[in-house]
């Protein structure tokens, strides 16, 4: 019988990718769930991921004009009535506020100050936003209004998953309105290019973007923009989106301007916005039977000093070297930050260290001896290579190549991702084939005509559970037949199964 | 007849402070009242703030070893039961979340869903974050623990004023646990002073630090700290605080850790944390009867660039120049930031540009015409002028100083408020000059003995609507008699009255 390879998670991605996932989380120290169902904890190590995606995106919103507003938590329930498609789609299940005050009751505390009209905690702000550009836009000189709030919003799912799928979320939303459909069409695109931009080179996960179909959009727009990666399961996962909602929202909140000539007309507007799924993200495409894998680009720290002591009279010698070399390493810049080093000096075994910050996906970890001191070296090892990959550098030598190693480890996992992904994406012909193909447990994305029935959708979603991520925008563009229907389509679109 | 002297906001701080409060907010377009009751909606202009607050902030703490994370928007109502002065204190007046679903009735959306357990918006997370500690916490291995978050919360407040009292509240909570009594009680007050430092130096408003009195301090908490500054119509406002909360909420919470020696102990713990009422401080401490006033070091912009153009023919001349300007000054550096330019090239007149950006309290505003051009000179105004206080310095000049001046509208403003709040604040020795004090417009800070009984100072806020603002940390001790009770008192105390 061959001994199965030992892994620091388990199950593996092979075992139970499910699973697996939740275990990467836990070892990694990301987040756990919360006493209040569907509410999850960020924790330190994860929450560094979104202050790092924060950043990065607010920069490039900053650059597209966006600033930041903010705008109340709460709504009322009558602005959610105010946008058919929009209530129908995804208003309903939501946090209600009914009451403003507890009173004491027996001992316990118990709702009191019953609201004239409940307020329902955010699920997404267009209403209330619509409702304050209804005030602020007057003519075409107020236009373009380009706003974005990061913020936490509510939607009460029934089955929740740490990252994927929560109560609540924290996101960003963009809301902009403009004086013709052309430019919120234009800035709909532009919005879904940066999310790409970022995603791609920050996070290390390769995108395909596109347009969703009817049955996907989002409630109330005229047109979902969506960018979609895919898992190491092979199932693809919805990144973010952009919305181009033309008038629809503008004449609910009866958003009206002045143009330039004529006479009053309602703006066109857009909304835009990524989660904390974006993490979820990171984990799925990224890490390994050995726990978390962080593209460096987004983790907050890059390297770790782990001492190693053997005698107690040793240990001062080794940490001074160690403290030393931090500062040294500080002093280094990585993709325009400062490189972010820790030197691990808890009273632990260093071998308990080595594998504790493997879990946490540290990009690069150094141990230092006093062998390593005496003869001037220093053992580097990679994340993205096997725990035991020992590389042996002088101090110069990594002093003067630690920025290139990062930027090695950045680019071997997305090409990693990217390989990965290219792989599992299929061309499928016929209806047999795609039946056959989603019915594999090695499933990925397949490419295949379409030609836009709702009805068809639905039934491949029944049959499979398997819906249509996007008509991509990048695709090389070939027409064709579609299987299921034997109707024209204009192009290939993008089947998977999906979180 | 005199005639008054205009000024961009009416009423005047003399005529109407409360009410010139409102017009700085509206003419400085940083807020405004949101349709749900109490909840304001913050503008990009106010935001800015926001955002620097934040940054300075959130630097500060992280090189006091806090990390960030994020807990849960909802807190189960039996949590807030736990701490039993904390329930008394101010866990009753808050948003009461009774339902998760909306149902479609007579055309209306009706709560429905009904949860077992009503969850309440946090108004602080002192009880969901104990109950995590209590998980995470084994060991003195695990202390200290020092977590912030920055996030939203709610306390229903009847009576709101934009930024200072509100029903939803931006602010950061810091929540940490130590293993003694001296640590924490040295952390409380660690944060109290990242918190003075960044509200003297940066936010350029003098305060006092000090304890609160029983009366006034935390629900739940051993001792409060506060830092209280002066605000020009001569009431106090409580700029942040500090707790040191003992161990009763780690009694309540049951937070243990296996000491270094000995039995389970309960950890100690602190919390504290600042509001967006720091940006309602900044308006009543700084701005003028023109409008909002900035310190350089929050601004989000440094110098506004108005073109002066009278002919069509000279327009593309200045804007070039303005331009170019620009360029150049951005690469000027002040407070370990990019200077931050605005080029305002909207289509309107000058004058009302120039007055446009007076109200919004840019430090700096530029004024280039084709005669300035000419001569090779630049016309500056700095906020702290009068408006037409015009500095004419050449180009070179100007990207020479650009850096002092800026410095020296912060240091002004910072001076400023200083003599003001000096000017205003006396030794009071009796009960009658301490009445006839209080009683009148003018009043202001009143450093007088107090022998501590809590009737005292319900029968003071009752009658004169003054409360003890702090015990005063740093202010020179000298015993001394009450002139309420005639009691030894061991030193002065802040009294005032408050917002």
């Amino acid at each position: 019988m061959m001994s199965k390879q030992r892994t620091a998670v388990s199950p593996t991605r092979e075992e139970n990718y499910p699973e697996w996932y939740q275990q990467v989380i836990k070892v990694a120290d990301l987040a756990e769930h919360s006493p209040v169902r569907g509410c999850m904890v960020i924790k330190p190590w994860g929450y560094s991921l979104w202050e790092n995606i924060k950043l990065a995106l607010d920069k490039e919103f900053k650059k597209k004009g966006v600033q930041n507003a903010y705008f109340p938590l709460f709504i009322p329930l009558s602005y959610l009535e105010k946008e058919a498609a929009h209530v129908k789609g995804f208003a309903k299940e939501c946090a209600v506020v009914t009451h403003h005050r507890l009173e004491e009751k027996d001992g316990k505390l118990v709702p009191a100050g019953e609201l004239e009209e409940p307020l329902v905690v955010r699920p997404t702000s267009e209403t209330i936003i619509g409702e304050m550009y209804s005030k602020w836009i007057e003519s075409y000189r107020d236009l373009p209004l380009k706003l974005n709030q990061w913020c936490n919003i509510v939607r009460w799912e029934m089955r929740t998953r740490l990252f994927l799928r929560t109560t609540e979320i924290l996101w960003q939303e963009g809301h902009t309105a403009h004086e013709t459909k052309e430019e919120a069409l234009d800035l709909t695109k532009q919005m879904l290019d940066v999310y790409v931009d970022i995603t791609e080179n920050h996070l290390a996960i390769p995108v395909i973007k596109g347009r969703k179909t009817e049955a996907e959009k989002f409630p109330g727009a005229d047109e979902t923009f969506t960018f979609e990666a895919m898992m190491q399961d092979g199932k693809a996962l919805q990144m973010g989106t952009s919305h181009f909602l033309g008038q629809n929202f503008a004449k609910a909140s009866d958003i009206t301007f002045m143009p330039r000539e004529g006479n009053l007309e309602h703006v066109w507007t857009t909304s835009w916005g990524v989660t904390t799924r974006l993490i979820g993200a990171i984990i799925m495409a990224h890490s390994d039977d050995n726990g978390l894998v962080l593209p460096p680009r987004v983790a907050s720290s890059h390297i770790v000093i782990i001492p190693f002591v053997n005698k107690e009279e040793t240990k001062e010698k080794v940490y001074n070297y160690c403290k030393e070399l931090k500062k040294e390493l500080e002093e280094l810049t990585y993709f325009k930050k400062e490189v972010e080093v820790i030197f691990d000096d808890r009273d632990q075994r260093a071998g308990e260290k080595a594998w504790y910050w493997i879990k946490k996906g540290i990009p690069i970890r150094i141990e230092v001896g006093p062998k390593e001191i005496d003869d001037g070296s220093v053992s580097l090892f990679k994340r993205t290579d096997g725990p035991k990959d020992r590389i042996k550098l002088s101090k110069e030598e990594i002093l003067r190549t630690v920025p290139d190693l990062l930027d090695n480890i950045q680019t071997t996992i997305f090409k990693r991702a990217k390989e990965y992904r290219d792989k599992r994406m299929v061309k499928l012909d016929t209806k047999e084939e795609f039946y056959e193909y989603f019915s594999k447990k090695d499933c990925g994305f397949a490419l295949a005509h379409y030609s836009a029935e709702e009805s068809v959708e639905e039934k491949i979603q029944q049959d499979l559970n398997v819906t249509v991520r996007c008509i991509p925008l990048d695709l090389p563009k070939e027409e064709g037949v579609c299987p299921f229907t034997g109707a024209p389509s204009k192009q290939r679109v993008v089947f998977a199964k999906s979180y």
